[in-house]
């Protein structure tokens, strides 16, 4: 396996009916490299649900060969599956954008969370939620980061600039923030109950899942209807929505918070993910640094 | 306790500033008789979702009394909590409608399935999913009832009019409809799985509980993000749309199918209910049989 859904580079190469990207352009490949494109969801744009969706590696590509990612110095990909940086965006920064920044852009949009006024809680200060936060704000929202980790109270208000911070521990701050949310989007990929955040919701709020736990949640039923609330999950967003997403970031300066490694460094990266010791998504800097690692 | 909250019956008498009704009026009282009248939820017409809301039975009125339902031969009621007949409705089989008819009648026009080539799912076959079938046709919609009861095949597709019917407990029926339904009004109150409901839905389907079990179901949360699908809860409605849902249900000829009982049938009638032994609704015909029954 070859893994890698969050790759940016430039062009160096074009087909001879490709219109999109030139020789030179900064372009990104993020989660998926091809669809069905004649299913009602790739007709709709929304190629991310087309259930022939071609995942960037380890899928079973048109050809029947399996896909590889983006720890590589080359990479062919069909123009639809390619997002155009504007030049203003560093690559390395804007790259993990391709899939945490789509991931909570697009619900953010579809669930009516984009707007001006509208209260929004982030679930979870990692890869996803940083940007998620850095999104709301852009958008106008009033902005609170829900968290177990008291310890990044001060990161979300004065390093991403959210407007209160809940401790999800605290059965106190909980209660006092009943009722105020328009929607939350939860990052958070374990097992852990919503019945704390459905109470935070007001009547036809909307808690968006975008972190996948690998068993069932607990559903507390109750807490919905006396609300008319809703649970929904969101994967991604399509290719038209990404380059809207892309566009409105380098608009509104927002890039994901990254620190770049080498190649080599992959093993020990890999080590501090799962300690959760990063600010907030690893880079590696595949141009320069995966020569010196081959053999 | 005094129990009964789809109550129809006559103005006998009306307030000095009573505009809505006069005497010899057509008249029901659904699930509530009050609400705080100055939050969100009441300013938009939704006194249901009030967190002040006063429910017809058992519940504190703004007196300090505890609230009496509908097993009583007089009622007296705020005109907002009254709702209008037609003079073509019956009143027996319109009277279930007050909280069986709006419970199924609101979701499905806030979720969107209340139009015309949407197709929709119905799931249990009592006293609300009948009444859902019947509304969901009306509105133009392609009716699927899903149960655990082949038995009810036929009742749903030749006496309500639904267009298909599926066995839950038979995987290849569930397994040929995946992904064909835009929405789901499920009316099931006892634990169940949603698992496959979710599978019946297309992307962006909306399954809506309005039966509330006592204990959490389980979220398969993969499947929700996968398709971007939504499980919302919903109860009853608000007294503006409980008027819309009377007067489309005039107009399409839609009521219940009933059971007229008289008032020392009841404990019989309780126990039929324990055993599903009714379609669909026991209506009490209390002006008639009360007061045989007094001491």
């Amino acid at each position: 396996m070859v893994p890698g859904h969050e790759i940016a580079g430039e062009v160096t190469e074009v087909g001879s009916k490709v219109r999109k990207v030139k020789v030179g352009d900064k372009v990104g490949v993020g989660c998926m490299v091809g669809a069905c494109h004649s299913c009602e969801s790739c007709a709709n744009d929304l190629e991310n649900y087309c259930p022939k969706m071609i995942l960037t590696y380890s899928s079973i590509n048109t050809d029947g060969t399996i896909t590889f990612g983006g720890y590589s110095d080359h990479m062919v990909a069909n123009e639809r599956y390619i997002v155009r940086f504007p030049d203003s965006m560093p690559l390395d920064a804007a790259a993990p954008l391709l899939c945490a920044g789509i991931t909570v852009y697009s619900p953010l949009k579809y669930f009516g969370l984009a707007e001006q006024g509208k209260h929004v809680g982030i679930v979870g200060l990692g890869g996803l939620g940083h940007v998620a936060v850095k999104f709301a704000k852009a958008f106008g929202a009033k902005v609170t980061v829900i968290s177990t980790s008291p310890s990044k109270k001060t990161e979300a208000l004065e390093h991403l600039g959210a407007d209160s911070f809940l401790n999800s521990r605290d059965p106190d701050q909980l209660q006092g923030a009943m009722g105020t949310l328009d929607g939350i989007i939860d990052t958070v990929s374990a097992v852990h109950p919503i019945l704390p955040l459905l109470g935070l919701l007001k009547s036809q709020g909307k808690l968006v899942l975008v972190g996948a736990p690998d068993k069932p949640l607990e559903l507390p039923v109750i807490s919905l209807i006396m609300g008319r609330k809703t649970v929904s999950g969101s994967s991604t967003g399509g290719m038209k929505e990404t380059q809207e997403m892309i566009d409105f970031a380098a608009k509104h300066n927002i890039t994901a918070d990254i620190e770049v490694i080498s190649m080599d460094y992959v093993n020990t990266a890999m080590e501090r993910l799962a300690k959760a010791d990063v600010r907030y998504r690893f880079v590696i800097d595949i141009a320069n640094t995966l020569a010196a690692t081959k053999p």
